[in-house]
């Protein structure tokens, strides 16, 4: 008998018809012969009223308190998803983050899975023939304490109850069917993909696709573990997220994706002495403003230098105040914020060993008149920070570029 | 320095404006030099949106999945309520029934303390100097599976924690500012009492005076806490609820009570032999229905009996089934249930030793045209079952009847 772990997000969970077809999925899964666990998000809208609440009460919310709160949203859905499968007619049992011991360090917000001591009364429970319902998100720290585990939380926990069970499989149903070549909102040509690399879908997610948290997609490359993304309405088989294998044809190009919201922010004439970068990025950190894509250009005869990189529009206040201190400091320095950016890329592991895919992205952007502001590669992406109003047609061009709506082949799945 | 446990309920945290205030009133005592644990209620609704929640998804939740969602309620209360410490500067930590080690049965809904495992660390966090928010209503079992008290169950966590850990005084925070020797919605001389006895509280509290649970008070009692109901508006002195002294002065009657919505089961012509009385009475506790006053007229000649009982109107259809059923097995037997019953009754404990009180009750009924239809004793008890709509009626002459109005002498305090 083999062990499947089911993941629903808060949107397949919204009212009370949404939980009962996320419970008839287990209880077929379970009827098709599998040992079932569910993992739950916090039904959607619960986890923004508590936030609300906490700030009806103070500007500073305590991380700890916080996450003593927010952990009720999927100890709600764990109890009413155990009631759903009840009515069904199917044995259940729901857990918290603490009743499964999943131990996690003391970063509230944002905790680390250590281990998860309790899984001996998991197995025994799944052992009785009962589907076992975990809420996702949430863990305790060595004093009990509860600790959340950040964005993507409930995927994490999935994946982490799968490699830690010998899972075949963590079914992730989202209200998506898929990952698909780029944003079929934007390009209504983009092809569901069949599967696709970890590394890719790594880069996928941080790159926009919300379809799969990063942490979670990690975590299953580590382990191992098969990801399938599905659609929470229908059901049917969407994209499987697995490692590379000769079986499976390797892609120059996988996917196009876009990104938003972003600002970039330009230091043009910094004296140019060593350590300088690194005090520079030392500030940004102490800001919490995350940065992307840094470019520095050293001038002729080496005196000064221009800085660039790029930043989340939210996080310009900081970047303004982080632009006049160095100003401060750096007199023949000049600071320029420009918002309205957004970031463009391929990504795809043939990426590797094929060359002439920069080129190629480059002329499918200029073709569509779409002005390249900054070029950034690693090893299995290129990127290109463009002017936001282009980004729709950008993503176009290259999607058509690279054909990413053919079926790349036998190889194929 | 003393310990303080305050405890506020549902209708004393409905909004972050009312979280303040009992933020507040949790600080101050803590300036007074005392160390203080907070228990707290959900907040108002909390527990009803839930329960409407389960009901939506299916007709006969689990028990055990009921408790670990209506668990949640107390747990966002806690949360909120350490925030709100925080921000009027006070160190504060929050902690759930199971954090605290609440031990109690497996018996879900309606579960029994057991033991109180974590003191250890209640007392080093309060000696560190932060007010301990505790949860109550909730604890775990030995799978440390939720479960909750049941009906006044965070008053019962509250007096559980002042007697485990030795509190100075419990004080009991409520939408009303004390115990009053009878509603004052119905009698509005009803007088403040300064204190009263365990004993006469519990009898209060089962004859339907709302201020405090008898599960806590029963608690109290055994473990010799003393309780102070006090209102969360403004904080004053209430009534303290104490142990019998020679101190304070026992009066025959301490309070009225009256007690509405109930309806009167009468079989007419029962067969008289023995044990039938048995049996009727374990069909009864079978569909769950609750009686009070039982009384058995047994006719001339022996042959046969009356029996009649009070019961709550809310059961009056199993009541009905009940009797359909009966009649069944005993044909000469009718069944009669008549609805609109209410019960008056005045408590004191002395009436143990004064005599007359009787009397003097039913002589007030009588010159306010009220008809007694049933009457039942206690030792500090005098019960009349009579028409509801004489309810308010009744109330009042007895109240004025045995001048509860006045205060009974130096021996108050």
């Amino acid at each position: 008998m083999t062990l499947i772990v089911q993941k629903f997000g808060g949107t397949s969970l919204g009212d009370a018809k949404k939980i009962h077809r996320a419970a008839r999925r287990a209880v077929r899964a379970k009827l098709e012969g599998h040992q079932v666990i569910v993992v739950v998000s916090a039904m959607a809208q619960t986890t923004d009223q508590l936030i609300d609440l906490a700030y009806q009460v103070t500007d500073r919310p305590s991380r700890r308190e916080m996450d003593q709160m927010l952990a009720t949203g999927e100890q709600v859905s764990i109890a009413l998803m155990a009631m759903a499968i009840h009515h069904h007619g199917h044995d259940a049992i729901s857990l918290t983050g603490g009743q499964i011991g999943l131990r996690t360090d003391r970063a509230f917000g944002r905790a680390r899975i250590r281990e998860i001591t309790e899984r001996s009364r998991i197995v025994s429970l799944l052992n009785e023939g009962r589907v076992v319902i975990v809420a996702g998100f949430q863990g305790v720290d060595e004093a009990r304490n509860v600790t959340t585990l950040g964005r993507g939380g409930s995927d994490t926990t999935a994946v982490a109850l799968a490699a830690s069970l010998g899972a075949e499989v963590c079914e992730i149903y989202t209200d998506v069917d898929g990952v698909y070549s780029a944003d079929p909102r934007i390009v209504p040509q983009a092809r569901k993909l069949p599967y696709i690399f970890y590394d890719e879908m790594l880069e996928m997610a941080s790159l926009g696709a919300q379809v799969l948290h990063a942490r979670g997609v990690e975590l299953g490359k580590n382990y191992d573990v098969t990801l399938q993304v599905r659609s929470s309405e229908s059901g049917e088989k969407g994209t499987d997220i697995v490692k590379e294998s000769a079986d499976l044809e390797q892609v120059i190009v996988r996917g196009a994706a876009l990104k938003t919201g972003l600002a970039r922010v330009e230091l043009i004439g910094v004296p140019h002495r060593p350590g300088l970068a690194s005090e520079i990025f030392a500030l940004v950190g102490r800001r919490e403003v995350v940065v992307d894509d840094i470019i520095q250009v050293v001038h002729e005869g080496g005196g000064s230098a221009d800085i660039s990189f790029t930043i989340d529009a939210a996080d310009r206040e900081q970047a303004k105040a982080l632009a006049a201190e160095l100003a401060d400091e750096m007199p023949g320095m000049k600071a320029v914020i420009k918002e309205g950016r957004a970031k463009v890329s391929v990504v795809g592991l043939g990426m590797r060993t094929h060359s002439g895919v920069a080129s190629r992205m480059f002329e499918a952007l200029h073709q569509a008149g779409v002005n390249i502001e900054n070029i950034s590669t690693s090893e299995i992406v290129i990127s290109c920070v463009i002017n936001a109003e282009d980004g729709a047609r950008a993503l176009r061009a290259i999607h058509a570029a690279f054909e990413l709506d053919q079926d790349p082949g036998a190889g194929g799945s």
